[in-house]
């Protein structure tokens, strides 16, 4: 029995919710013991609770806040997840936006099990909507 | 060396262009020999493009026209990309629409090697922008 879609978009939701409010718990008990996470695609990956709690503080802590923010619909597929996101940092009051689509997959209980984040820091810009 | 970003998101507009057109040798001749689809994700996957060639042929004939629309921006990371698109199907004049997210991986030359697409056939419904 895989995650259902609306389990993936509740699990979403909180993905989003945690990592902007910084609460580190919430964000980390999202995911299962074994997860791990690959974030820009194309570099290494932490895996475990521990090591993704240490990845939540260093990019947590790269900005005075950091808000995830969907930018469409969560589609799910067997089990899957994927779904398009800005993460918006702000520094000294100037707030930056970059585009990332985050590709999840998920257990039986609906938690994290991998995540790999497309997005390129080359592509971090001012918002122009702040 | 892997495929850049502007060299992803031309294919990725090719991609998307060929398939609306129904231009099945420019849909094909972007994908490398040995590549493979998975449409949606948790389907067998179709290797080789003979394979993709009948895949195309089949899911383009679904339908009497199909447009493939980006929604978002492409990200390309490390020879990757992942995008956010509506897949827009006509059928006896009403179209119809479901959000999709294609992740794909590309050789050296910027040919397609892999592609996933996450979507959920139950999310199909009218459009409201037709």
């Amino acid at each position: 029995m895989t995650a259902d879609a609306p389990t993936i978009r509740a699990t979403v939701a909180s993905y989003c919710a945690a990592f902007t409010a910084r609460d580190r718990a919430g964000y980390v008990g999202l995911f299962a013991d074994d997860a791990w996470i690959e974030d820009p695609v194309g570099t290494p990956r932490h895996t475990g609770r521990e090591a993704i709690g240490a990845f939540f503080d260093q990019s947590s802590g790269m900005a005075d806040s950091i808000e995830l923010r969907l930018t469409g619909p969560v589609v799910a597929a067997a089990g899957e997840g994927a779904f398009p996101m800005q993460a918006r940092p702000s520094f000294g009051g100037t707030t930056f936006v970059v585009d990332i689509i985050d590709v999840m997959t998920f257990d039986d209980t609906g938690k994290i099990t991998t995540m790999r984040a497309y997005w390129d820091p080359a592509e971090m810009r001012p918002a122009d909507d702040a």
